[in-house]
């Protein structure tokens, strides 16, 4: 997969992608991350980006021309066009199944914004859709797409080592995960539930189920929700 | 304020909190952000900080002693207790109003997880929350950490600079924001819409609203729906 980031502050994502599995599957040719700065396509002599909004108000704008030239210049560079995203709070909320969608993707183009947010034109005319992280105000879409980037990359083939499984992973069938707990058997008075050192592996996935469907209804009333309408199609058909 | 982070990447955060209005409040001593390597209170000479499951399962499990003996030593060097807080895709899920309460506490203590997650003494006996910034999996919780401090932050007094503005941000009055335009008027064929460039003012503030309720309505249903209960709650009162 190829990954573009149009961004004003591409030396933001250097550490976010060094480490872990966003650097091993870099190395690995999993995933290219080309970082284009969008300043260098400003075309007056102030490297100018932004500009008062129409109509009056607070705040600045981003210009449709350098996001046009930037976007058409690393378009270019790949004969995949891809599917291309700004990340926006006004864009459909980011969840595990659209980062299991986009991940089967050959290239993504995330545009990140500052300021009061982009030009209109600048989605209309690229015909870019919108991805929000969540329900939250950031400074800026840099954040939001190093968080995409990293819930998706994670998905492609052979981007997890051994120490991971995504499998596993919560939301992967619907539910929170069930509690863990490792050495000592003791600590500070706290002990680890019986059933696990058990050595009983019915009676231990019975008790992760049942705690993974407790935590769930409990924490996330509105994930388990979804979790019995699915079961239910599942027994319907 | 002060936030502490307990992590196993303490260099992942470098980048980010370089750049913009967190460099600039941390600058300013609007908030201090002190990160903390987990590793470094491992007591075997592996450095050892994770473990295997009992019961079984993939993964390794972070161990109880080190984080334990990294939130003590932080715990010390300032007089406020704070809220402790896991980032955990099993938590509450965070939205502009956890942030605004977030940003009303003196002090936040983040622990951001690696691997399969924390072994659940860890939250039990810190008396952690746990937070989610949304229904997706990642790699680990440093990149959750830095959204959490970057939507916290620009939340605190002084910390937005002139080009920014909180009052207007999406989500601040239960809608999505109207779009937005700047120069030039005709950009590739595209105009701007000319009720923005007739000065004036009731007008535009009319239609603004009305484009933020028709976006919000088409794009965010279940905001919307949020929006009008609001209001409705208003009128009664």
């Amino acid at each position: 997969m190829r990954i573009d980031v149009l961004t004003l502050f591409p030396e933001m994502f250097e550490t976010p992608l060094s480490y872990s599995i966003l650097k091993r599957a870099q190395e690995q040719n999993i995933v290219e991350i080309v970082l284009s700065n969008i300043r260098d396509f400003a075309t007056d002599s102030y490297r100018k980006v932004d500009d008062k909004p129409y109509g009056g108000g607070a705040g600045m704008v981003m210009m449709c021309q350098p996001v046009f030239d930037c976007f058409e210049h690393v378009q270019k560079q790949s004969p995949e066009t891809g599917r291309v995203i700004l990340m926006s709070p006004q864009g459909q909320t980011l969840t595990h199944d659209k980062a299991v969608e986009l991940s089967r993707e050959k290239r993504l183009t995330l545009i990140a914004g500052r300021y009061e947010g982009f030009d209109e034109r600048i989605r209309t005319g690229l015909g870019a859709e919108q991805i929000s992280i969540g329900d939250y105000v950031l400074s800026g879409g840099e954040l939001a797409a190093m968080v995409l980037i990293d819930a998706v990359v994670r998905l492609l083939d052979g981007a997890l080592g051994d120490e991971d499984s995504a499998a596993h992973d919560s939301f992967s069938d619907g539910l929170l995960e069930y509690p863990h707990y490792t050495r000592p058997e003791e600590f500070r008075g706290m002990t680890v539930p019986e059933i696990l050192l058990s050595g009983h592996h019915g009676n231990i996935e019975k008790w992760r189920k049942q705690q993974q469907i407790e935590r769930t209804k409990q924490w996330r009333p509105d994930v388990y929700e979804k979790y019995l309408k699915a079961q239910q199609k599942k027994q319907d058909s």
